[in-house]
């Protein structure tokens, strides 16, 4: 029964998800769902990739947060497009929550659209937003047997993006066996290792975003 | 309508963890439920406290996780006794999990039994289990935000434990302001900063579990 209410939920979610990728592949929006853990640096992450970004692609950004705007001010700073929602304790966007956003963008104007998700590695891997791809950001403070426990959203995501390289040096993390068990739930998994704070690695990663832009508009 | 079928599961589930609780009480177990995101290190906080304690006070563990007993496998080399829930998907324990699991564990001969959430900083918070206490664990490589964006799982914890202080060194977080904002959540919140890692600060983590757990026993 409970199943049952769960997989009526996701279908429903999956039809609007679907709605929202049409208007996306009118338009010729690039869309990144971005996940990742409590404090893994989403937010830090994308301020960094629109400071890299911002000259050579248009840019817009959904936060999504429990509650609060700090994030959304945040990019709001950067002087890109940006839309709050606030979830009012669910735990993830859905597909939903984005459509009703989406009239507060200058939809004809972005080429890649960022939907930063709740700070969770459990539940928004389930829900579809209508993205493109799906990014996980783990910081590297979290350990190396994050695979092992959140298994769902290293194979639900494109990219896995490992933060905070810097503090590699202060720890323990085992970074190949790390690797070695995203890749093998997600062979096909790209894996950037970059830090936000000093910069050291950004350019593959914003390289990776230009080039996917602007293969979605060839 | 979805608020209704939410708020009838967590009456479902409240009935359920007063039954736990009487079962506790009855048997003199206190019974922290240790919440916190992922990676921020709960089994390594658990066993530190139980290397640190085990000669004074008997102690068990319930580990969950969504999938894997890499954490239980960790508890059980310490030499106490462990049960591993696997969560199959779900975000976080409820009562009546922890229910069905405890005919085995030796509740005659367990004065502190500790129930390890899932790593998520969101659903945990809504679902008692039928603990005395919740402990909330934040890494400090998380950053100040936190109690902004969560602060559900400051305002039911009474204890906030901030790990990986050995870090401190490398990082822009503002301590200060963390403990501020935790402490405008909830001002009665006990705050102990520690590292797993150095052993730093855990003599006043577990002092204050000794003394927790001769209270309940007087």
């Amino acid at each position: 029964m409970k199943v049952k209410v769960i997989s009526r939920i996701l279908e429903a979610n999956d039809r609007i998800a679907e709605d929202n990728r049409r208007l996306f592949n009118e338009k010729g929006i690039y869309v990144i769902n971005l996940m990742s853990g409590p404090g893994a640096g989403k937010t830090s992450l994308l301020v960094k990739t629109i400071e890299a970004l911002k000259d050579s692609v248009s840019i817009g950004v959904i936060e999504g947060d429990i509650t609060g705007t700090e994030d959304a001010e945040r990019i709001h700073s950067t002087g890109v497009p940006v839309v709050q929602i606030n979830t009012g304790g669910a735990c993830h966007l859905d597909a939903n929550m984005i459509e009703e956003v989406l009239p507060e963008l200058p939809l004809d104007s972005i080429q890649l659209l960022f939907i930063e998700n709740v700070g969770n590695l459990v539940c928004p891997a389930e829900f579809n937003v209508g993205e493109d791809i799906k990014v996980m950001l783990l910081s590297v403070t979290e350990g190396e047997d994050k695979p092992l426990k959140y298994p769902l959203m290293f194979q639900e995501s494109a990219a896995l993006v490992l933060n905070k390289v810097d503090l590699l040096p202060y720890l323990d993390l085992d970074m190949e066996r790390l690797k070695e068990r995203a890749m093998s739930l997600n062979p096909k998994l790209k894996v950037f290792e970059l830090s936000c704070k000093t910069g050291s690695g950004l350019d593959a990663w914003t390289d990776y975003l230009f080039r996917m832009v602007a293969e979605k508009n060839r």
